[in-house]
This record gives C-alpha cells, sequence and structure tokens, in this order.
C-alpha cells in the first residue's frame, strides 16, 4: 500500500486570509510561492468566477503566470473581462488532474491533483509595454520562443484586445499525491483491486494549416 | 489553410435564457443535449462557482453526469455543498482543451476546446436510492463496472457523505476546432508556421497500491 504523500505546510509565502484558509483536508494545502507558480505554469487553462447581475458565473479561459501575477486576454467586448476591468471581485481556479485513486471500497476513491485558488481583484493593464509583455508571455506558453515567431500585434489589435492583470497575493494551492488511503481493518481482506490510474496529458505531432 | 468548422446553432433542446445566450463568439455555441452531454461524460473534472460572504469562489471537483442532471459529492461538512444543498445559485464550467491554434500573427492564436457553462441551483440528494446511484455512477465513471468492484458505501459513511444534483436545464456549449483563422490578405507572406498542436489526454499504466 502507497501512502498519500501529501505537501506539508510550510511558512506562508503568500497571505493566509479567512478566504485562503483551507476548510478541507488542510493537510493537502500549501501556500508556498513555488508550489502554487509551478501548478499556473503547467497548466493552460484556468477558469475565473465573477458575479453578474444574474448571480456567479464561471468561464475558462488560457492565461499566463509572470511573477507574482496572472494575465489573461481577450476581445474588449468580452463581458468576463469588463467585469474583471472593472475591479470586481473574481477568484481563479487552476487544476491538473493528475490520477484516479481506486479503492477496495467505494468511500476511499479519490482524485490526485494539483490546484490553485486564487481571490482579489483584476485590474486592466492600458500600459502599452506591460500589455505587449503580457500578451508575448502568453504566447511563449504556448511554446517557447513563439512571441518571435509570428507577427506581433498592431495598435489596431492591441486596442482590440484587453489584458487583465490578476494578483496572486491571496492564493493558496491543494495537493493529493500517492495512492489511496489505507483501508479500515476489517476492509483489508476485500478481493478488489485498489491502486491509481495515472492521467496523462502530452502533446501530439503538430498539424500544419 | 484548414478552415475552422465549427458548431452550427441547432434548435434548442435546453432553454435558451439570458444568462445561457452566447455573448462572445455565439458561432462556437450550441444548446444541443447529446452535445452538452458527450463534454460532461468525457470531462472528469468541473469548476462549481457559488457566491460566498467574501464574494465568488470556484472550486473544482469531480462529477457525473446522469440524464439531465450533474451530480457532485463530498464530505457532508464541505462548504461548498453546503452552499449548494442551500440552494444558492451556481454557475458550473467543464472544459475540454483539445489543441493550441498557431497563426502566423499574435492575434489569431487561439485554442481548440468543447465546454459547457451551466446555470442552477443544487438540490442535496436524501432520497437513499438516488444517492446510492448517485455515488455508483461517479464510480462507473471513472472505470465502468468500479460500483460493482469494490465494496458500496455503508449507512456511516452514506450519512458522511453529501450529494448534490444539479440540473442541465440551462446549459449551452461552446466548441472551436480547426486551424487558424485565414490570414488577412497582408499577412499570408509572413514565413511563421501556422497549424494546431493537439493536447492530448490519455491514461497510463495503472499502479497497484
Amino acid at each position: 500500500m502507497v501512502h498519500p504523500s501529501r505537501i506539508v505546510m510550510r511558512m506562508a509565502d503568500q497571505a493566509r486570509t479567512d478566504r485562503t484558509r483551507l476548510r478541507r483536508k488542510p493537510a493537502r494545502g500549501s501556500h508556498d510561492f513555488a508550489t502554487i507558480a509551478a501548478i499556473c505554469d503547467e497548466a493552460l487553462v484556468c477558469h475565473i468566477a465573477f458575479t453578474s447581475p444574474h448571480g456567479p458565473v464561471v468561464i475558462p479561459t488560457t492565461f499566463v503566470r509572470t511573477g507574482e501575477q496572472l494575465y489573461v486576454h481577450g476581445s474588449a467586448a468580452s463581458r468576463m473581462l469588463e467585469t474583471l476591468a472593472e475591479g470586481g471581485a473574481a477568484c481563479i481556479a487552476i487544476t491538473l488532474l493528475d490520477a484516479l485513486v481506486l479503492a477496495k471500497t467505494a468511500l476511499h476513491h479519490s482524485a490526485n491533483y494539483r490546484s490553485v485558488v486564487a481571490f482579489g481583484c483584476g485590474r486592466e493593464v492600458t500600459d502599452k509595454a506591460e500589455k505587449h509583455a503580457a500578451l508575448a508571455a502568453l504566447l511563449d506558453k504556448i511554446e517557447p520562443g513563439r512571441s518571435r515567431a509570428c507577427r506581433p500585434p498592431n495598435d489596431k489589435e492591441l486596442a482590440a484586445t484587453m489584458v487583465i492583470a490578476f494578483p496572486l497575493a491571496e492564493a493558496s494551492a491543494k495537493t493529493r499525491t500517492g495512492g489511496p488511503l489505507p483501508d479500515d481493518p476489517e476492509d483489508t481482506h476485500l478481493p478488489y483491486w485498489a491502486g491509481t490510474i495515472p492521467i496523462v496529458t502530452t502533446r501530439g505531432s503538430r498539424i500544419a494549416a
């Protein structure tokens, strides 16, 4: 039986607030910035929650981390970006699913994952140099050096694109690794298979247009 | 140049409301139930947004679709599930990233994806038969037949587990497929590579505990 090895709580690099206090399974949690940054850098998609007049909304989008900030971009007509630009409270989740965990009992089935949840308010990036840098970072996340291997945005394109910066100041990470939890003594004799099924995300062969 | 082939809007099986009206790139959208169901059935993780006293929160979790309902589960002590059980408004996003799309110009870089966004209110599943069925469906999504290849939850375990049903009634799908958008005439001569990089998610070899 492989016992789950979980991240040990370390000194907080990131602010621990009432919002980022880990309520469920805090032993899986971390406020360590290097842990948070690594998850952000591996994930290609984040989910942004904000409050609309109709209630909570969550939308997926690509993103990039630069230092302690996340950048997202899109059309200047996007409702989500508009809400973020106005400084409304938002929450961003970044999730990597690593494995499915199968146990002898239904209850102990689980998933291995690495996730970040960040709370804060967006800021519209209006400084031209920062905007160009954020868009270049988004391209270079797709493929290193890509921002220099395509035509950069011209002024008209730059104006039609909104870039939002979002702070990673109030963020936490949660990680589960390893196999299923140990069975209760009365379950160890059960004949069922237990272990993990890795979920593997890879890049396939490039397809030219 | 492969032109993007996008889902054509079909007759709405699911309710089109002001919330599910597709604001951005409606040509990529669909309210077709089969499209929505297929995305739900392939994805292993969803992101649930709800409103807390501190503002919007989004949390990743596993889920399963049965008919026109999504089921999520967790500890009865979970704040998210408690909020959903109380019937608070929520929004669930389900996202599959299929490819990164590289164009000759920075602006036309994109991503191929299939996503669902559903709005509604949760309902705590208290009926024992429905609760057992939902938990079995969650297990069978991990691996077909898994609910019969492990010890089912006993009464104590069932009581400690909260199951929430969430309707797919007010939901929409959004899909992008294909290569980059055609270049503007003044960009076609640019020497840069354009095309797609598939993102492939597979199950690795099982690791016994």
